[in-house]
């Protein structure tokens, strides 16, 4: 997959998965909703309700900024399989007007968000690699 | 959601995506089909087109063995979403009964692969925890 499509897929995804590695070195998988502004993937903190561990994301990414995202597709007709990943630099927003950039790009995505407008924080991803696969070439 | 739900959707599962850590500390993030036996999560290495990139998650699993696997739902009823993830320690299986087993396994799980019997290697992700969360509580 070259890269314009890889980057059309996952600006068209509704879903991904956030990995993440802890101060001790393991890596942390979480599902999360996001948009794709310009070279980043945005995603925000919302209201579902979230034990402690949760949060171990944002304690992550303030050890180890570098993470790795994944949009990918699955049915049973394996020739129709494609995934594609994207690497790159985080950093926790909390405050100001970024915040509320990453807000409103949010809630503007995703109307499941606009009885409940989530309060962040926000991930900020610069991605810096995007690769992709799909199994029809 | 409690443990024994957190079996049997992972269990359920047809497509999971297995986060490794490289020898550098960065995250990797891949999608792959797997069969649950007794406490493990078993994948084999199979035919489709791979870059040499690909195998990546062998060369983390042999630096970093903990790796961590997460099976979701995502759907635009936000109320219906859930996720499990088993965290765990991975290891290559490279021949023997052993291999042939995991072999055994995937094939009877997946018709797909009855046309293509994967080769492997085999990893073998030993289960020490597993989490589950869903939105309907």
């Amino acid at each position: 997959m070259n890269e314009q499509e890889a980057w059309k897929r996952l600006t068209g995804g509704a879903a991904a998965r956030l990995a993440t590695v802890d101060p001790a070195g393991q890596p942390h998988l979480v599902p999360f909703v996001f948009v794709v502004d310009e070279q980043s993937i945005i995603s925000v903190v919302d209201h579902k309700p979230k034990r402690t561990r949760e949060l171990q994301r944002l304690r992550n990414i303030a050890v180890h900024p570098r993470v790795s995202v994944l949009v990918d597709h699955y049915e049973e007709d394996w020739s129709r399989l494609w995934w594609v990943r994207a690497d790159g630099q985080a950093r926790v927003v909390r405050e100001g007007a970024e915040l509320e950039k990453c807000i409103t790009l949010l809630t503007g995505s995703y109307p499941q968000y606009e009885l409940n407008r989530p309060q962040g924080p926000a991930i900020v991803i610069d991605i810096e690699r995007i690769t992709g696969w799909s199994a029809s070439g």
